[in-house]
């Protein structure tokens, strides 16, 4: 999965995360970090969950990130296997609005950290950025980039407050 | 554990669920149904819950019991490397009463089924009747039992009225 | 209702319940389980309830699933009238989304256990799937069936992995 | 119980519920309405309540009062067997803190109406207060003590206002 | 409003109240039971809810329906005002999805009882018949239609329960 | 933005909160109370946040809005910036529907105090009304305007009573 | 009360609200704003409340301040009754833990805007900051206090990290 | 503080955090990780909070954790002067038992990640746990011993099993 070998490694508990968990994988292609992404279940293909997330150290992955939604466990199981950093995304996967994936992923017990994410697409996006503030901390040409999405960003509102102006003058309000 | 091969498989999270976790084993000592009970971590000992839980069909096991706290895997975990039933009891062991547990434990995506209980006490007590419900269906005298048990209870709750007929006197409401 | 016997009573407290709780019968044929399935509530038809629960032991049922909404009494009165294992699935009925009808199933006290399931379809679904698992302890060919299943489950991951792979091809990600 | 014959009849899930539920008895009385209250629950005793709700009404009964906590079915189950007014009382008896019994008892669907007052003592002690609102449209001299009621307790505030002034004196306030 | 006076008052916060409130109008005119129903609001109409209110007995009424939305007051503030029954509807009105008019009417301090329904729909109808049970308990005529209405349910249920069985045909099921 | 000074900052946390902020805008208008909105990020733009607010007293503003959905940190970072009055409005941005926002607007530590408004559209109505009470102490026209604004809105119930009447006539329910 | 003219009128449901309340007349006593507290009740006392709040304008009140707990009321009851700026205070004072009194005040529909405070001590104190701070914006001298208030805090935040630098060699930490 | 320069900058909104975030510190400590902790409030003192987090890069800080209860502002202010990783770790300070720091810290929106943590200790401990693993990848020693650590963690499972073993034989359960 791609020409490098992948830095980071993403798993989703069911293919129907995919249009959540792919915005994690936008962000590491725009910072240029490798990655690869796979769908793994904690229940229903535990041993292969297991299996990839011991070989991952080994293959060059120093950053998981695990999305899943309903009782999640994705997270925690992928923790439990690896001394590797592990980012959870809690998807709004029920009724219970992805509550009860957020709690199954923060409310980790003491000595197994997951580092849980905003539920959903914010969430998946910020997984993404912050897989590429880790890796930063030792790539100054990373820390570069992100120093300049940031920049980006902050312009970019500016953009829109010019665009609420004229919205306002078309809504008679200036 | 107990003389005879044990029919009924008991896992806490932690040692500090032993309180709450001890009354199902009570309920199933009062049924005389043959248990074991073990501390086994979903996320400390991944290997060690996997390897148990693998084991406990042959070894004749036919009912598996969970309980933990906080962002509660072991139930869901322990149910996806068995086809035996999984009964689940959340504890309240943090600031969120117990609600992450149940979240965690009762919100099981479909394909692997988590019989969930009452967070606590009740659920525990519950998922030892729970069991020996499940096993009455092909043992009578473990069926009879049950039906002396409710009809105990159902007593019991008339001796409690008398009991609060006393209480309204004392208190000059009758 | 089938050939059979039934050895599975399902009951939804209203015919709106249908549509979810026609997923533990889909379960359930699937793995040759006879069943049947009714429409009986504990409010508006308590003594049609009761009825049937009584009577089902004697009819040869050996697990009762009870699907209901909003202040879902049903698995719980289901529960106070027979020492059959009961299956509860909390149906999303009202604007809160299903978390009245969970904790109005799960929370039961001492006593009187109910299995719990998700909200909704999935947990329909592992309703069926937790009577298969229950009835499989002592039917040789059903838990066979619940192994290929398992593994089933297992490779339609691996299957949906592959086609998140060519997903990501066309969004240009790999 | 009581000279007259009893006009409204409380029923509680459990002898633990008896601290609360003796507050809408402590109303009643000094309403000087015959009551009588016994222990019944939804699950344990199922035909007791069942036979003391069908009775209720040629007993003389004109309202009934019920308090549980947990899954608190009991004003259900005693709504759907009779035609009377019933008030239910959530009681906040787990970890859930009340949140359980209040959405298990509020939350009835359209048919079988439960009156359902606040979490605990508060609702407790209107239960006993809304009965009386209830006789009173029919009883002239009820109506009297419940306006008188209602004075007292304004009354009350402005004592207490005058509390509070002396204790700001006291805190150096004013 | 009808020919005959009212004897129950139904105030809704908002006219977008209306389409839940109307269930309530409509249970009491199956029953025939004469009512009234206005727009009156707790903070934009204080002192029309507070006339009508305070009118409202010696016009013969004999029960308040009150539903409102968002940080529902109108029930509580016309309790305040009279000694009459008063039921509240929490209507779902904002994101909150009526927990916050539920607990804005169902916890009121001890001394005021509000007689809280269901969120909502079912909430609205289950107002007009607790009404109708209230005015039973005086009004044999009114007890032989709550009876009857009873009966009814209990039959469209078994007529559901039919209908179930022919979709289980046309799906195969059976 | 408006010919004279702006009297009241409005600051929103993204052009998408745009259709709920521009209420408080015309509620401003409406009043005739000069404004100005802008976008400004707590998180994206924290320098032009800040120095917005820093500078926002010398320009003659008086009152600040802020609007912000998720982890709604924006108005809690304005308030911390400046010693004038600082307004919430808790946007329904994520899938806990605006309850993120509001916890993380209302529940502001002692010493910083943030005026939260209800989630979304009501709130930030209410917003522009509440900017305009505070106002009002210190201008007497304004403050007619708000008792005119008053007296419309209770007139408004009036006419919406009237209506009711007519939807209750074409029901078949009058 | 107070040697000066009141000019902040803070309102308590209950006298067992008093703790609570005083915090926010301390801070302003602290800025030297005059006030009084009095015990007021929207349910219990609902004309006293009335009457107050209509007479707070022309006896020189500019802001009120209301904290209650439960279904809180007092807050919206008092900004029905006037153009004054109204700040809520929600109060801890049942098993929902304030969330029944947050909901009850800050969910307050369009029209009527009520500026709620934090739950409990911290609410309270903010509220009489807030205050403060409206008030400030037309008076010099209490900007001055605010903006001194403010580096005092600032300070004692540095004081304090200082002593945590203490405790963590205390701890064998640095 | 401490011998070598500091590679994790701790924050903490209040010294009354102390005791929950000094958890994190000692988890650094016994991996030997140099760090400093200071107490910096996002509102209280926000220049303070600023100007820490954007020379904590150049001093060699690689990882910023923050700690704070309530409306927990501080990690996404941190969050949003830097670029380095962010961990949050939110504190029960509330009656909202720490749902509120949760919301408040986990749902960030896209742009400015925060890895938040489980509420309180757990959460603390875990904080510096992530913190470890993320500096374990670029430090083999620091990745053997938490390699070593997980299996110590293993062992204590083990050995609290066997002393529940103990407890059950005192208990006469086996």
């Amino acid at each position: 999965m791609g020409k490098q070998t992948a830095v980071v490694g993403i798993l989703m508990g069911s293919d129907s995360d995919y249009d959540i968990m792919v915005e994690a994988a936008k962000v590491l292609k725009q910072f240029d970090i490798p990655f690869e992404m796979i769908v793994s279940s904690a229940h229903r293909t535990p041993e292969r969950t297991i299996e990839y997330v011991r070989g991952a150290r080994d293959k060059g992955i120093k950053v998981l990130i695990a999305g899943a939604g309903a009782a999640a466990h994705l997270a925690g199981v992928v923790a439990a296997e690896t001394v590797l950093p592990v980012i959870a995304v809690p998807i709004d996967a029920t009724s219970m609005r992805g509550l009860d994936a957020l709690l199954a992923m923060v409310q980790m017990p003491a000595g197994i950290p997951v580092a849980t994410m905003a539920i959903g697409l914010a969430g998946s996006r910020n997984a993404g950025i912050f897989a590429a503030r880790m890796l930063a901390t030792e790539d100054p040409e990373l820390e570069k980039k992100l120093l300049q999405f940031k920049k980006d960003m902050a312009a970019g509102v500016i953009k829109k407050s010019a665009l609420v102006q004229k919205k306002m003058a078309e809504d008679g309000l200036i």
